[in-house]
């Protein structure tokens, strides 16, 4: 089985943000997989996409503020600046923090830690919308007593 | 060919911890692809998983040195403080180097560079266990003639 | 469908360099493909691949700069040193960066965004050739008409 589908989100501004939720509603084919991968990929180099812990918005905050720091605007040696500020260093940050996740797929659920989520990192100032190309493939006929993993997608 | 198994690693603390004959170890079956992919996935937010030069112990312990530099634990804008300074770090360390490693498979073995190992990246004080979901998917029949190339998985 | 493939490159020296058509080169059977993934792979420890912008080389000389800053070849803590002042940091470089990308294919192209490359991220003083293996799988048959995807593998 293979599928592939563009997921296009909203960003509501620059920083980090939750979106297991907004990309598993997208999917809902991944209820048919047994055993598969799930591989997104951000169709921009100014954003990137990450896992990190999905509880806390404390995290994403000091993930936002950690990469300011790690990659400043201000520093002497940019000279790809004819696009704002926040223009090169949102480049370097989406290579670093890289433009695709592939995700495992385990009885009809991604098959998450119980504190992975999905984060769309939002590097420049004033975003429109992004597009993330999901491409899904693997073994289907996942069982209908639903599988070894726990509830929402994640490993207990 | 599809085969997905969890394999549990115990890093004997923070650093970086070679662990490819581990994974192979775990991994029989490895043996049986002409050609595939193996994805490693970490099911944590604190640790992470890279792949760099498997003969010197001095590179993984400089990677330690260089990511204690590089996220520093007294940094003034940490927030998310409650559960000790190698909190937070810890979750941008794994961010930046990622939480998982998709590697080709060739004539039944890993199809890594001369210098190319496993690492466990383990970046909090006092780690418990970590889980690694293994995810192995290809075609397969590979012949009992090895393959074309070299011994212990790796591309001479 | 499985193809892999070792793809040689001469990066005519130190720092990020666009390829994006020499892979694609190389790899004709990409437009067998309805829909599928390519995994591209380093086989070193001391370069790195990435995706970011494709026009201005002034993002790749940025990037060059920036990553000399972020990672000091006359830091205090490196003992890895016998090779080179070059060499350490190009490690840690390798595994910031990543060695690998693993990119949609869509009705026989690269589904990359408008804006994206391919980049061979080459961190050593004097580097020699580096090779990647390919890894190609997917669904064939890809319609004569081309597909919904714009010009030069690049989705519009």
């Amino acid at each position: 089985m293979w599928l592939q589908r563009e997921i296009s989100l909203r960003p509501p501004g620059r920083g980090f943000h939750l979106i297991t939720r907004d990309v598993v509603g997208e999917l809902p084919e991944l209820g048919e997989l047994r055993v598969g991968l799930l591989h997104l990929f951000m169709l921009h180099t100014s954003a990137s996409l990450t896992l990190n812990e999905n509880a806390s918005p404390d995290v994403r905050r000091d993930f936002e503020s950690y990469f300011n720091e790690a990659v400043p605007e201000d520093a002497p040696y940019w000279t790809h600046t004819d696009e704002g500020p926040d223009d090169m260093p949102a480049h370097i940050k989406a290579s670093v923090l890289g433009p695709s996740l592939s995700l495992p797929v385990a009885d009809g659920r991604l098959a998450l830690g119980t504190w992975q989520g999905i984060y769309l990192c939002e590097h420049r100032d004033r975003p429109s919308g992004r597009r993330v190309l999901a491409t899904l493939w693997g073994e289907g006929n996942a069982g209908p007593e639903g599988g070894e993993h726990g509830p929402e997608g994640q490993v207990p």
